[in-house]
């Protein structure tokens, strides 16, 4: 299986480095990250060009754009994986329709694509007979896609509830551990690589809402958009609102939520039973399916970092691979 | 797709009504339960069938052995539900090789065929270019195979650590909440119908050794036996040893877990931080994969039910359905 990397930031190089040490299969053809490209269609020698990209910034020549590249190279799936843009999408949405109009399948962890065009992306691919897969986008390593499809079919999907931003959810465990305010916590996340210098995005709910849109559209496709979401984030929470949730054995975490029944589409902060399942530590993310024979299935995972963003892709690429005929 | 339903018990007859209730494409022509049978190639009516069996007892007559029924019958699948045998696997080995010689796939919750002769049904399933699929023996509704299968494709599966039996969790949570002995939670789990009247199997930690055995010999394909589970119950544990646990921020709880770089088997009480994601409440069953690219990731949810374990069965039929060619 032939690949096209797009992307060569922290998830790209977690793919890069998998591929090359792992015997699956996978061949990377193409390469581009934000200023340059790189092209072979007998395989790209990947420790050559992470070296020659650590070295030089660039994996690659100038002079050949993305959309040329995608064009013109020789692979079987685009792997999308360059930074997201919550607001347009672009160029990403445009880097995606190349691919599947040339009947590319495409795998991606890049959620502004699918949260703003998921339905049209979703029906470009099934015209043209190939996968768009993007596990990676929700929950990191979590499958959760995979058990939506496989595992839970059958399953009436009732409700989903998750902790989908591990920055908040590093943040509001630390206030209720050490009894931070938001400001310590949230100084010590950034002293740790877990919150961005400007972290609006993350702290007001936005990055929740936006797995939460595409979550809800995958399994009941009703064309959620980011303005559906009823959002508050934690940039307000005192710590003396932990400590009363402390008192009663419960404790607040950001919940995303998905009720269609009740016409819920909602991030806000949730005060929880510290015993619930969903209740977990750090950084990490959490998810519980409510449906009609399981009940309640709950998963608890990693939600970023490079090599467990990049299990995910791989994940959707091995899945493409032994369920699609293969193409010339 | 045409089922032939082996077992009419809390399983069988949780597949039965979600198969009449709900549009899954599955049509029941064959039923046995242990003293009667009822074919009909165009279909049985599951309501009359029900009924039948709740009046006299029988879903249908005797007369036809389920060994002729299976030879007999028109079905694409066998859903093999009938009462466990763990010493010997049978009645159900042979009523497995039956439908798998006859090129019939095969979908069992049946612990003890898949823990005794698991290699060789795999292998027979294999020859036959037919599905084997036994989901629901482990963990009841959570579809733990699935995820092994597709969504962490690609990932080494490096350990397993879990809480396989309800009957012991469900005992554990008591005395560990309330202060309980090991007599008054048995006698309370025994009231409430979550242990049977002889719990040995249950509480000496035989259940959730063939479930590891299962799980293991799935991942690695070892060829594990029971006998190679090291295995202690939690029939000696006293209230003393949950005090001293709980005095730490820890829980005793019966972990089934594998390791094969440490090369590890075993059953056993274990103590663990009361944060810990695999500490679940009541007859809830936990399960965490240690991996090396997603890391660990731990799923939650029902070990045991009519429907919940129906959910499992049916994710493999429809599995089945979707990824086999139909044959005549």
């Amino acid at each position: 299986m032939k690949i096209a990397l797009i992307g060569l930031g922290s998830v790209g190089r977690g793919v890069a480095e998998m591929v090359a040490k792992k015997d699956l299969g996978i061949t990377i053809t193409a390469v581009a990250d934000s200023t340059s490209v790189c092209m072979d269609a007998d395989g790209i020698d990947i420790h050559t060009l992470l070296a020659r990209k650590k070295k030089s910034g660039r994996c690659g020549d100038e002079g050949v754009s993305v959309t040329e590249l995608l064009k013109k190279a020789d692979y079987d799936a685009l792997v999308e994986v360059s930074p997201t843009n919550a607001l347009t999408g672009e160029p990403s949405i445009g880097y995606i329709k190349t691919a599947l109009n040339r009947k590319k399948h495409v795998v991606t962890s890049n959620k502004g694509p699918i949260c703003l065009a998921g339905k049209e992306l979703r029906a470009l691919a099934q015209k043209k007979g190939v996968a768009l897969r993007y596990e990676a986008t929700v929950a990191g390593a979590i499958p959760v896609m995979h058990l939506l499809e496989h595992g839970l079919a059958g399953n009436e999907i009732l409700a989903i509830y998750g902790i989908l931003n591990g920055t908040c959810n590093y943040i509001l465990t630390r206030m209720a551990d050490e009894g931070l305010t938001y400001d310590q916590a949230l100084l010590e996340a950034r002293e740790l690589g877990y919150a961005e210098a400007d972290p609006t995005y993350d702290v007001q709910g936005i990055d929740a809402a936006i797995k939460l849109v595409i979550l809800a559209n995958t399994i009941w496709g009703n064309g959620a958009t980011l303005d559906d979401v009823e959002r508050t984030g934690i940039d307000l929470l005192t710590a003396d609102a932990l400590r009363l949730a402390e008192e009663d054995g419960c404790t607040i975490r950001l919940i995303a939520e998905a009720i269609p029944r009740k016409h819920i589409l909602r991030v806000s902060p949730r005060i929880i039973p510290k015993n619930h399942p969903l209740v977990v530590e750090g950084t990490l993310n959490a998810l519980t399916l409510e449906t009609d024979m399981a009940k309640e299935i709950t998963l608890i995972g990693r939600g970023a970092g490079s090599v467990e963003t990049a299990s995910a892709i791989i994940g959707d690429l091995l899945y493409i691979r032994n369920h699609y005929d293969k193409r010339a």
